[in-house]
């Protein structure tokens, strides 16, 4: 029975009624006062959370690892021994107050992916693997050190005052062994991540399925504007050197650079500071931020540079001085254009609408592009809402996606 | 000799020399690393000072008192006991770090005023008053005790964790007998007051006096917006409701209605908050405060009006909620008329280049409008530098104010 035929594996599907019982089971671990979930990376709660993944893992007949950097592994061995895992999963830690669906979703999806072929008794070519990722939310630590990236620092940054040396043994990682847990580009066969959208793309369109083309680029800048603070009363608007004028002017050029360009890109302003800050000040200093994502650089440095252009000759035109510094850039992680073709074929099979897309967060899927041929499945986030008690992916969708995962596996196993 | 002729009075001028000398003294007490000068009401520095300015008064020869709201008064009796006081004057206290001719200028030169008279044996028709008022930089305290207003509200309010009560007996005032240093309108023939302009309009115009036509009306509102805090990767910018994109273009709005409109009114947004504040979310929640200063609440009432009205069609158009209210307002308090013009003629026979300006700050001065005729000279201060240790007002300029100062007294008390 371990032989299937061409039209049999296309005919499998997962046990909806257990994926779903199981994402509220998950969520109902560490659930907050407003009904949200709290399973930060390390605690108690994300601990239960990884146990139960384990048991459920266990459960089905998995074989069942914990690497040194703390990731969880349920394999299926499969036929070929050269050839290359299939991973896919996602990770069960929470920011501080999240929804069930970021994480939950695509790491018991993935659970379910091979305990639907244990199930069926389904002989794989390639190893499978479901993941789950240690300590997403607050660095991708899990998948860093997968892709042998922990760095000595980022081992000494702290989790609620606790180095991340010291968490990762208390969840049964082993942070003196993570050469063992390191991989080389090529180690993989594929990596496949099912996660909520967490935005309202595919909810406003009413498309199922979004085949995400890659993870954005991240700049990051800092504009420092410098007036004169003063005295509000007494210095007539000729007279002024006001830093608030100037950032309100850039604020709207940022915009303006951003939406004049078609894509899918994205710029905002999310902080901005104003010195004094008293009713009676002219503001004397304001610094902001200016944040842009794109899936290309080229873009990004595009756009930053007509920005730049602007703020500068609307700085001089107010008489404000003004400095600026890129303080960090995330480069984009490109999803394989094969696997974005078999997740869009298998979506087709399905009767699944999709539309490509690009992931406007960061997830773990970034750091696995590094290591071989990466595809992400969106569903949609009802209202585009996330990192939130509120946030929702009806249940349809959570099946739809699992069955798309699995199919994709399967289309990755044979192909 | 205590009888004079016409030409003779309007020769007198007041000993530059022992003014300077006495800017520098007073100026001394308090001394901040910086240069500035830290006299906080009731504090042992604001006290010394108060000293000083009292062993000026009785080595002239005054008659001196501090009455129960801790202001000090040294006078020159006059020869018709009918006649009211006429009343001159500043403050000795200042800000943490301020500069030493913010109220110390007016008061030293109205003790030099009286020294002056007395020296020249002028023998006044009116009672003249040099007089110190009491904590103005934080509330006008003595200026209100002296008008009556002084409210048991006020009184509980704490200076550095003291309350009013506390601090007055600590100066020699009595809050006990605070009905004893109550005036009511038309209690004094006129109350005149010299200042640095705090503001950079004579500076930047060469002009040597500032004849104030009255100290602007202060309207302060609060505008709330409300948007949505969306993850600034995961959603498009056609979908946001980003209030600080509304808080940019209000920002611009308000300038640009205060600057269409002719005059000297101001407005200002000196303090704007934003929520949550991250580089990567759109931001939620804006608060932000217009400041509206102008000689005419009619004005001010005008021009928020139309800021008002552009500020809820632009919040409508972003999709933004708006929340608004007018927070506080001081009303303005114009200048006598007939006083202008008297410091007007006074300057021109000095020979002294005036213009006509609304104050834009704060004085003692707008309380005694509403007791008797108010006039208030302003000089200039270098670059418009105001609460600085780098405030400052050039040597001739505070003896050209105080010879003003002296003449317009004449000219009141002989009118």
């Amino acid at each position: 029975m371990r032989n299937v035929g061409f039209q049999d594996w296309r005919q499998y599907r997962v046990n909806s009624e257990r994926l779903l019982s199981n994402i509220e089971e998950l969520g109902s671990i560490g659930r907050t006062p407003e009904g949200g979930v709290r399973r930060l990376a390390f605690s108690d709660e994300d601990i239960a959370g990884r146990e139960f993944c384990i048991g459920l893992m266990r459960a089905a007949g998995m074989d069942v690892r914990t690497d040194a950097a703390g990731n969880i592994f349920g394999r299926l061995t499969g036929t070929d021994t050269d050839a290359k895992p299939i991973l896919f999963g996602s990770h069960t830690d929470t920011v501080p107050n999240g929804g069930k669906y970021d994480g939950g979703l695509g790491s018991l999806a993935a659970i379910e992916t091979v305990q639907t072929l244990i199930e069926r008794g389904y002989s794989s070519l390639h190893p499978l693997e479901a993941v789950i990722w240690c300590d997403e939310e607050s660095g991708l630590t899990g998948s860093l050190g997968y892709a042998g990236r922990l760095t000595v620092d980022v081992l000494a940054t702290e989790r609620a005052g606790v180095t991340l040396t010291a968490c990762l043994r208390r969840i049964g990682g082993d942070p003196d062994r993570l050469a063992d847990a390191a991989h080389e580009p090529g180690d993989i066969a594929a990596y496949l991540e099912l996660h909520p959208e967490q935005g309202g793309v595919l909810d406003r369109s009413g498309i199922e399925i979004g085949v995400v083309q890659g993870i954005v680029g991240i700049s990051h800048y800092e504009i420092e504007l410098i007036g004169f603070p003063n005295h509000a009363g007494t210095t007539p608007m000729d007279q002024r050197q006001d830093a608030m004028l100037a950032a309100a002017e850039i604020v709207l050029a940022v915009n303006e650079e951003v939406r004049k360009l078609e894509g899918t890109h994205v710029g905002t302003v999310g902080r901005l500071n104003v010195e004094p800050g008293a009713p009676n000040v002219v503001p004397g200093r304001v610094t902001l931020t200016v944040e842009i994502r794109d899936l290309s650089n080229d873009t990004i440095d595009m756009l930053w540079g007509r920005i730049h252009t602007q703020a500068n000759t609307i700085a001089e035109r107010l008489g404000v001085e003004l400095f600026q510094e890129r303080s960090t850039r995330v480069n984009p992680a490109m999803a394989d254009s094969a696997v974005q073709t078999l997740i869009t074929e298998a979506a087709a099979e399905l009767e699944l609408s999709a539309r490509a897309m690009p992931s406007g967060a960061g997830h773990d899927a970034q750091v696995l592009a590094g290591i071989g041929p990466m595809g992400m499945i969106f569903v949609p986030s009802e209202g585009g809402i996330s990192h939130s008690p509120l946030e929702f992916t009806p249940p349809e969708d959570c099946v739809n996606g699992a069955n798309l995962l699995l199919q994709s596996v399967l289309r990755l196993d044979r192909s």
